[in-house]
């Protein structure tokens, strides 16, 4: 194994949302700096050693940040391929490039699950109106489109329940490449949280059951009411998916769970809010494992101690925090945003419901 | 109950080391920002809003630092009294004065302490070489002469393991004003970490176990071996302590286990070394919880899900970190301090034992 980054290096972060804001944290216990850079509002670069505030076209900004940092993450998939390019010249990147291009395109993510043998949505590329009637004979009706690139939490998302709805559907993506997906039957989703170091060592956590509202997540439990074979079934789906990747850092893996077994919904190259959890419940939490493996420390194991619920404060919510606060087992996360809008994700709250 | 101070507020924090960096973290969980105020390195800065690089006796500084803070807290008690006068003038700080001049002066300490009611060592005041007699048959040796003020980690120490040798002993402390104390006859010692809000609530960890090398602290050991009765007896104590001072934040208070039951040690007004375990044992930690405390929040529970061991890495020992991370269970705490001086804490783990 290689040595791990030296204590004082500085780890940049791509966006300085909660996730970066969390990250930079990690990352500070481990002994690091973080400089973060996110072309808006930085909520994260409270927490940070230095923040560079540019858009992702400022190659000149991007190639200063790349030349002081060690080596860089990032907190979303959504970085345009020319700045990945000026990063490149200098410092490494963890996840690597290949991780983003999979996960940044719908179409690109759903061919690599389901060319590992993986069970996915039907699924089927829309690239105008001529595409809709071929697509929705390969998922059917009720179906999903979606946007290939940039959708997040429901958004760049439209439903069609009959075939003669689907133009309408497809309109309000406003002209954008888009994929069809056809409906799943499941009876829950969950999430494995996973990672793969750079010496190839893979770790999971527990899978975690999610409740959406709206589109966004709201609740993530642990224990997920689940057999024992499908929960590792999922550990074994993660792992398959981290290996082919050659993965460095931090994955979650979204599936569903269905009377004919796990279906993989979709991965994010990153830390992710349903592994929030992992706070409350492991001595090694999602962010810290992210850092360890970026920075090539040796992973947690993954070992969880406590029984935990996850609830997301979104917009107004946050302001229940103080009464939330008062319950027992409540730890509180808030991200130092300035406006609850609705649908802005405030912060969340860890509720530990037992021992494990 | 008042209500907390609102989100992104500004806490100023009097000391920028491992204490302060992790109440930092704790107060940016909570949605605050921190501003930093330190004479030297300051570790803490690396997570914290802003930084102040002042000495303690540049008055205009701490004006400034003062003006732009909600209210102000400290990591370590040894503040000059005209610095606390620059700060009033603008700022609440938390905990107050009067648990400032208890905790800075060991003979006050000692007479508070034992005003109600409670069992510390025997002392004695010693103002110079004519006090040794006296002192010392109050104490009885083998004594420890300490300085008043100053003091922490074993420094401004003497032993006196005879009489004879009372006034070598006494010379080692440099004229500084002293008290003698008896020895305590102790099968262990523990530590009780308790806060108190805003509103007048309590609410206490569990005893920790700590065993100390070379007069500075190595490790925290949660469960404390110890009948039920002297767990509640500690927290009682606790409790008193907090109620007499009428006071606001997390205490620690060192106790030894003796024959006779419980004998305070020593208060400090402050997030506590032997209080990091809460880290990776309860949902709500020592930081946060002091945070919550002085801001108004709702105070956690104190409850534990998890048995901790908590170990310091003193100098030299953070060379082992990488081996210790790769054990299972192991959450890292390094404090970005640059060089490994002996002695120097520079960071410690939290080896999660099993489920409580």
């Amino acid at each position: 194994m290689t040595e791990p980054l030296a204590p004082g290096a500085t780890i940049g972060i791509l966006g300085g949302g909660q996730l970066g804001r969390m990250l930079s944290m990690a990352a500070a216990r481990l002994g690091y700096r973080c400089h973060i850079y996110e072309p808006g509002p930085a909520p994260a670069a409270d927490v940070a050693h230095a923040l560079t505030t540019a858009p992702y076209e400022d190659l000149e900004a991007l190639r200063r940040f790349a030349q002081g940092c060690d080596l860089i993450t990032y907190e979303f998939e959504n970085i345009p391929a020319e700045a990945l390019d000026v990063l490149a010249e200098t410092t490494p990147l963890f996840p690597d490039r290949r991780a983003l291009e999979v996960s940044q395109d719908r179409l690109t993510e759903k061919t690599f699950l389901s060319g590992l043998g993986l069970a996915t949505a039907p699924f089927a590329p829309i690239d105008g109106p001529g595409d809709l009637a071929t697509a929705l004979s390969v998922t059917g009706t009720p179906a999903i489109l979606k946007t290939r690139r940039f959708g997040y939490d429901g958004k760049g998302q439209a439903r069609v329940m009959a075939p003669e709805a689907a133009e309408a559907a497809l309109a309000s993506l406003e002209g954008a490449p888009a994929i069809a997906e056809g409906f799943v039957r499941f009876s829950k989703e969950i999430s494995v949280i996973a990672a793969r170091g750079r010496d190839g060592s893979v770790a999971a956590f527990d899978p975690g059951e999610n409740v959406h509202v709206d589109g966004i997540l709201s609740t993530t439990t642990v224990p997920a009411a689940l057999p024992l074979k499908l929960r590792t079934d999922a550990v074994l789906i993660a792992s398959r998916i981290l290996n082919a990747l050659d993965y460095v850092g931090v994955m979650g893996v979204e599936l569903f769970v269905t009377p004919e077994g796990l279906v993989v919904n979709e991965i994010a190259p990153r830390v992710h809010n349903s592994g929030h959890w992992t706070q409350a419940g492991c001595a090694v939490d999602q962010f810290e494992q992210h850092v360890r493996a970026i920075a090539g420390w040796p992973l947690g194991n993954g070992a969880r101690h406590a029984n935990v619920v996850m609830e997301n404060l979104i917009g107004a919510d946050v302001a229940r925090v103080g009464q939330l606060a008062a319950e027992p087992g409540v730890q509180v996360h808030l991200y130092g945003k300035a406006e609850a809008r609705p649908g802005r994700k405030m912060g969340h709250i860890n509720r530990v419901t037992g021992a494990a």
